[in-house]
């Protein structure tokens, strides 16, 4: 008994307020493969006192990425506190947004920090935005860099397929159930 | 046309990450009736990594509540940055995934601090718990207190109703669209 489905699709998340970066990837063994990426911004309601507003789209919006790419698993960054507290109000509250629309659409949501996430893709924990992008673009084979939120967002996704791995060759080793697997991805296995 | 119709049903809400009150309270002319309060738990799934679970019980448990009681509005304390920064990020999350409910059930949403709330409610802006408590109880004729994350959730219910109230005779006195209602209330209008 496999520990996920192979082929699996993963849908990471980069959750932002503003903007929140998607990316989508299938897995098959050692091949990864591009499926799609993009933004859902909400800077059209982004005026005082319009948080609902701006919360429902990223609800809606994730939503409908879900259907339209019915991913197996999501991958959502863990944000960290700002040094505006105020920032972070606003981001925890758009995470919770994120969160809520993957786990009302069923999905398993395996949580990452953007120090695993960069390690995974770039080998590197302080690798930058630009090595992000270009070590995105490299792993999936695409035309062009991504942009900035969506490579993030794919790094997510990247990350997850990895961690899937490192799980599935533990649980090989040492029978289903066992393993040192990292925590976030076993939550994410709970549905 | 009316502002809003009466008489109205509302739903306050107190977010938490570990207890969510809310309150139901029915508006009609004067008169305040309680119709239900309660709080949703997370606390089942309060280890470390399980947020996801606990804001779907947050999600669900609310939808639920919208459900069962149907109300046309709600209102949804404004929380304020906390000493610990990680806190404020997991109770931003919390209040991501209650408004998300009441947003995706197509309910209007209106924000009140707790200061606004304690003004109505008390007439006092530094009331504390119990007084709240009291308050609640007197003003909705209950035969005992509320505990105090219902007493929270019934306070911005009926901050909302009396808000509504000024907002009503705003717009007959100066005709509809106009008044200088407050910014939250007027947000909460718009679907």
């Amino acid at each position: 008994m496999p520990i996920y489905p192979e082929p699996m699709r993963i849908l990471g998340i980069d959750p932002g307020l503003r903007t929140t970066g998607f990316g989508v990837i299938d897995v098959d063994g050692q091949t990864l493969r591009y499926v799609a990426s993009g933004t859902i911004s909400t800077t059209r309601h982004i005026e005082n006192g319009q948080l609902p507003a701006r919360l429902k789209i990223l609800f809606d919006g994730l939503r409908e990425v879900v259907t339209r790419y019915e991913p197996d698993a999501a991958a959502v960054e863990i944000v960290f506190v700002n040094v505006n507290p105020q920032s972070t109000l606003l981001l925890g509250q758009a995470r919770g947004a994120c969160i809520t629309a993957l786990v009302h659409s069923g999905l398993p949501v395996a949580e990452y920090t953007a120090l695993q996430m960069k390690q995974a893709v770039a080998g590197y924990g302080r690798a930058d935005k630009a090595q992000i992008q270009e070590m995105v673009r490299r792993l999936l084979t695409l035309p062009g860099l991504p942009g900035p939120d969506a490579a993030d967002a794919l790094g997510l996704a990247i990350t997850h397929a990895h961690a899937g791995k490192a799980m599935a060759r533990l649980a090989q080793a040492e029978g289903l159930g066992g393993g040192q697997g990292t925590a976030s991805y076993r939550d994410g296995r709970s549905r």
